[in-house]
């Protein structure tokens, strides 16, 4: 798990596509006085290190009618069956989050779905996958913080 | 609350720019057959409406040195402090994630550390927040889903 | 807390108006091959022992965009504030039913309201009433019964 | 799931039925100064558009013996099994109440028995229904609140 | 359930016999002015109304080397095994109270040991018994209170 | 804590004491062929002993109006107050047992009281001692064991 | 279960063993003016009575690369499995401590890993064990204590 | 935090002092073929770099008196005070192990007393201590597992 060696011009590029993705590499050149030739190389040597595994759009839930947020823990029959059980997770596209957890919970997920009653069928669709005994199921009453930007700069300004 | 009205064309653009924000918008016209000038209108019309509110890299923060991901509830002394509460999670670049939650919980939070340590720290900077009068901490083992994009394709899909 | 006594013919009287409180004196009479006088005489009967202490109306709360229902568990931080704190708890109509409990909680109560966000405030409003130190809540998914007419038959059937 | 649009005088006709379900016609009609058909066609439409589903008595049920007053929470083996077990609740008259719920339990109910010892039979009834595995109770020690009138007034006043 | 009615000089009976129940009845009878002959109708009259169902030595366990008390929950696999249970209990002299309980455990004891590995023992024996899936233990570290001549004395005063 | 040695004939004494106090010497006496000065010799010394610290009558409290059995686990505010609140349980009839506990509880009590509403009074008489912050009641729908002479049995014939 | 009596001499030779196990007899005779032959022989004797029962060293894991630490609470299936699960977990040379509790775990242990993969494995690993129906850890943020050392001395100055 | 380097004879001159700290390093050089001078130049290399922090000799604890082990876990009032009350525990000998730990604890330790009295007085010190709010104690029933050696060997066969 050897980390890649990053640089200040790296941090820096990052700095600016952290914000915002679409930002032309000819407008980071002029800014950080390297030509945009650079910019490809430096971005392109970042991804294949596998640093930057994609880009994607923010998007506004609540606006595109998905104004419900729920934590789902699981607890499963036999732990063996993690695997499988996160394959089928895998399939059910309102599981935006997964992960293998400590304390009472196997598996603890995150869930987004229209309302109330689109929540429940979620919830059904999870309970009835095989090798999960019961789940518990937290309900978000609001979305307050949901940005990774404030921790990208920390972790390149650390550097 | 009322929902902006997308059409076809809105959604494709949406998938193609949802897998790589980076498209280039006269390789969508090119797809979808219509003309760069269209796709720019879209996005902007998309953009205006709120429903996209902006784009980010993802970044793996194990190969950046962040592998300790915790989920962090909340007890307050009272409810009235959330909104302050709230503002200060805001300043720990480190949160990632809070909600205001049903269950024992009164915030429910995220965080991205580098090691046990690291999420000592952080969890003693939230205990000594103002207002908190006790936390619980539950570790993740392995982040084994993060994936919006099936959401985002299924919400199109489904319009 | 000495029981009223009722005879065979109050229970057929009740049994008729539990289904359709406005049945008409006349139909009862009919049915029961008595006099309308004599339904008048044994309903007021049963209105001043307090056995019928009024009728109302069964609504449909999700038509009326009341969709969301909560159960809030209530921990007091000293219970000598039980009386002060369900006066005010009296004052907020969306709270429907109030019990003091055995088990963890002090104070158990139902709640109706339009959305997550309507609920949210709500449970907020709860929160900061004096005395309360903390809440616990649980969301219905589904009313799935909600029904005491069977009981109310079945209690003059054994009667 | 479209909302029945209601004008004030429906709302005042309701307003005056919840307290008492028998008020005559032809009072209401003199109090909103309109004729005694109006209040009833308006009635009518409220019916069949579902909003009003029936009126009912409300009795003591202290006088009439039962004044044991139980929650209980029901965990499930499969959730599968929910509506399965939502039948057989349903045939359990002092059963009066019954929610699938997020959190620890299943489903959650309301029970009303005579005494200690009823309760205990009804409970033990529940528990041998196929695919409950597990219950847990929280007994009543007074009914401090039941009262859907005062809700019922706020929703036709925002209205 | 009818109760026996027990009169003023019952009463008196009752309060010396709860003290030493070896109290000869002529001591009895000096005292309330009464003959010893009535003294033993009264008590033969409570033996057989089943108010006095026997009596018994107070022990100093901790003299006797039992000094460890535990209290142990019961979780079943089902309900319906209750009664047997309850059979394979009392066949375990070192449980001295069991009773059927709401709340999370089926059934709740309380056990009498010698030490930690007599109670151990116990527990363990109780872990076997078919039916029985899961029990938590609460240990006593002093037993503070163990009195019913209080209770039975203000029963008395208050009748 | 040095334990009193007793010897074949004391145990068969007690054995016979156990299941009922008022057998009169001279029984005993004929029954292990021994002069009734002998028992009065041994039980006075097991009385001085302290092995036997009196007796008392085995009452039923049902058949006394006393048919609700409740345990209270009890949280201290801090437990330098554990003496004070036990002596001041000590002054409530009704609390015929306490225990300081190991696990969540700091005082475990069981109390008689004659229904819902005396039991209601109670916790909330107990609830008012100052230094007790919360207190969660656990109700018995049935006592099915409540018999120490099994176990005083089993010690003399272990001995 | 018959303690050794250790005199004062005994206590001084294992106040100094404690502290370096490899302080040679030589000095220990010398500090306490006794012969050397003697410190072996006081020695052997502590060693044969079973209460020396070895030596060890203190190392420092954080150096080795072992700063993982959790406890993981254990839930069996039936308690009859404890032995055979008990030596499963002895193969696990992770799992340094192993206890039966009483509470809501029938096993409790400690592990020590490298890192948050490596106690996933492990975890995962004691998961697999049969008989084994659940797993709930508490990661520890810092080892605080661990020193016996302290005990040791006031065993033999208190004795 | 750089680890030190270990070569093989390093390895293998720990894994015969981990079973008898006392072994002589004459004895030790003969089984590794190597001078005795080397061996104690390694030794004390290790020492210095801290990997070898000490040694002590391993008692048997029942034998001393000591046969009762609890966990305790520790619930703070606000955790600023995490230091203070670690300082504070430290000063108690019968508490060997402490963890600042994730989940519902602050701080988790493990006391070793003689009995249930002796335990009861530790945890009632504890809970004496300034910024400790509450705590909960687990008692283990036997200790089936203590032996950090099994670890010490395997970490050496790794490297």
């Amino acid at each position: 798990m050897n980390k890649v060696k990053l640089d200040e011009v790296d941090h820096q590029i990052l700095d600016m596509l952290i914000d915002n993705t679409r930002t032309p590499f000819t407008d980071i050149a002029k800014k950080l006085l390297i030509s945009a030739g650079t910019v490809h190389v430096r971005v392109k040597k970042m991804e294949e290190a596998g640093i930057i595994r994609g880009s994607s759009l923010t998007l506004d839930y609540v606006k595109l009618g998905y104004s419900f947020i729920a934590y789902v823990g699981i607890f499963l029959e036999k732990t063996h069956q993690t695997k499988f059980v996160l394959e089928r997770l895998n399939q059910i596209p309102y599981v935006t989050v997964a992960h293998i957890t400590t304390g009472k919970f196997n598996i603890f997920c995150k869930i987004r779905a229209k309302d109330t009653t689109h929540a429940k069928n979620i919830i059904f669709k999870i309970d009835d996958i095989d090798g999960i005994s019961r789940t518990e199921t937290m309900i978000s009453l609001e979305e307050s913080i949901n940005d990774k930007k404030r921790l990208m700069h920390t972790i390149f300004n650390e550097m």
